[in-house]
């Protein structure tokens, strides 16, 4: 889990995903290698800060987004959301501005979030949980498993994918940007439309931690039924274990994929975590197994 | 009215549109061969489950829904919506699961909708109101006149259509996801940009029932004036019965096509109805007439 | 300022963008003979009520919006918003319908906006603030500064312009509609993809007027942030006076190319002024100095 903890601590919320962009690069870098087949690795300034792997005879996408919620310092401390991050009084938060390195703590006055740090904030400086990566018991605790787990699992799918696209989107949290022309160039490409959201989900009245990775059969948005329903079928077949997922709100990547001008098929599938959008988001680690598992098989046969 | 009650008893809401593409393509090829013209059918996964058909030399598209709203079965039989249906204590809602056919009873519980069924269904299964289809005097009552009587116009103006583009589509009533393509296929194929919204709106403070077809000046969206104005300019001149609508909330195909990358006109024809999203849509029949009079009209005109 | 005078007593709220398009084309027809380069002017049904100028070896576009926000009659004099208007008792409204010119009065009853003009106007009508154009020490006051002073800013930066694109845009007050194809447009004709924002924002309490144009670092939307940085290091270069802007809400033709199919880069750059939307917007003249200033300074730097 070195890999995962190393990926929790890169500060890289929405809008400013170039630090992980540098660090996935480099790591492919290194790795690629030792790969069991080597992509095409795609990165322009045509793709701003999102990085495209194409294995082979690609015929699914998988997207895993880079960039975290957090807040940007306004005036006089006072933050702004960046998507949708659960705010409670005393949460640490980090950053970097002019004057160095900022360490403070959240403070909420009379529904205003309130960097206290000691000093006055940049304008726009970015500010996230604060690196906090735990292992405990059969359950991994840290900022940021949204979706650095899914960045994870679409590194580890890497090692041995024949065929295939990944996708490191951008902006997903605060409402997107960069799936609407990655959609357009990965069909126009590869003519590519079939996509798995490799992404974290929550734990509900419907779905537990450790029974299996979810396959969310629609959120707020409605995938095609039966691009949905051929997953499913191909999942009971493989024995690992999954559990059905149908929420009425939440949105993904595949948001964008839905509305894109492209006539994409997707299928949201990742692991269910508690405490979302706060310091402590928790998964199981058997959910983390078997969405990684799914993502493996699904690759091969979809 | 056999052919709009058979529309409107198959169960085919937002993001499984198959069935209705299904029974679309069935009646086509029996019935092309009385056409006036003959279209190029073009269906394909391309298109997802959206057919479209195309006369002549195209300058115009019409739109019409396939989907309906209805409820998905989430867990223990609660419900969440597709679309914006009206819900009711004790409305018919049917589907089918793995254990067949279901036919269960919406209760509402501490703002909860769940279905009463016997048993527990399936998750992700999608329930619609049960069929219900009536003449009354001079109107017309059953569920899915939204949108099955715009289907239904465009098949009876495929009759006799010379040139013009018939599009069928999915996912309207639920935030939309494939006009967006529509938009750019029907563009890039055909060069066509000007479009009718072939749908159904609301009986209104301003629109009466059996006063004559409802053509939309604006909803929550703003179309172009000056092609609205050349509309209402050649509707005047038709001697069709009709009515002018401004409304600031509801929105339609229209807005996929005035948010997509490409510079479509768009204005929502249709007729209005009465308890919009219930069991119990009504629309009065001459309202009807006028509609697909104004749709023969207009693609002779336009 | 007799220009901005003109600009901003045209009528052509989000929709109707014809009269203000007529006149800006009007204008570069008898003007762009002093200018320093000679723009190709684009002008066809294909960018339907859209003006785009395109100067030397374009690198970055300026995006203008010719549309405000007006309201529209519905039935019996009852209004509907174009975009977001302020709304109070008493406020002078305007427009034209088949009877000849409407002059009327808000009334606010019962949460409904009414017009009181002495006659039934007809339904689809626009109204739009009476023009009213004050200069007053060192403030302009007047309706629709925004974005008549963006629109004024980019007919002055054409003076002197080199390599750029300049758009004037439609439907920006009321969630767009025309930025989605030319983002497509210009990045296919021109592969362009970097972009200035000219618009109006808002004094606030982190925003002065008279203090410099503000350069924003978000608002609703979170731009690239290497993009942004990159201005505001130009800017500090530059000697030009401006401040720092970081909101959490509003919005901007920013929008449609954060969510465009293209891989557009934005930052939005505006005079802040006091009173938005209502018939006293009110901006400092050094801010306008500024706000010219600099766009003529980054459109040679980046």
């Amino acid at each position: 889990m070195h890999l995962l903890k190393e990926l929790c601590s890169i500060q890289a919320p929405s809008g400013n995903e170039e630090p992980l962009k540098d660090f996935l690069l480099d790591y492919i870098r290194k790795n690629a290698a030792s790969w069991s087949h080597q992509p095409t690795v795609y990165t322009s300034d045509d793709l701003q800060d999102c990085i495209v792997l194409a294995f082979g005879n690609p015929r699914t996408a998988v997207f895993a987004h880079m960039d975290s919620i957090g807040f940007t310092v306004a005036y006089n401390n006072h933050l702004h959301p960046i998507g949708s991050p659960y705010a409670k009084d005393g949460y640490r938060l980090v950053g970097k501005d002019s004057n160095g390195d900022v360490d403070g703590v959240l403070k909420i006055e009379e529904e205003e979030w309130i960097l206290d740090a000691g000093r006055i904030i940049d304008r726009g400086t970015e500010l996230t949980f604060k690196p906090n990566f735990r292992e405990e018991g059969d359950f991994i605790l840290t900022p940021y498993l949204d979706d650095r787990l899914g960045v994870w699992t679409a590194l580890k799918l890497a090692e041995t994918l024949e065929n295939g696209i990944i996708a490191f989107t951008c902006w997903e949290e605060h409402g997107g940007g960069s799936v609407a022309y990655l959609a357009r160039w990965i069909y126009e490409t590869f003519h590519v439309k079939q996509s798995l959201i490799c992404d974290i989900t929550w734990v509900t009245a419907g779905v537990e931690a450790g029974k299996g990775v979810a396959i969310s059969m629609r959120d707020r948005m409605i995938p095609r039924k039966k691009y949905v329903n051929k997953i499913i079928e191909l999942t009971r077949q493989s024995g690992i274990p999954f559990q059905l997922e149908v929420e009425g709100a939440g949105a993904s990547d595949g948001r964008e994929l839905q509305l894109s001008a492209y006539p994409w098929d997707w299928c949201f599938i990742g692991a269910p975590e508690k405490d979302a959008h706060t310091p402590d988001e928790c998964v199981h680690k058997q959910d983390i197994e078997s969405m990684l598992a799914l993502y493996k098989y699904l690759m091969e046969k979809l």
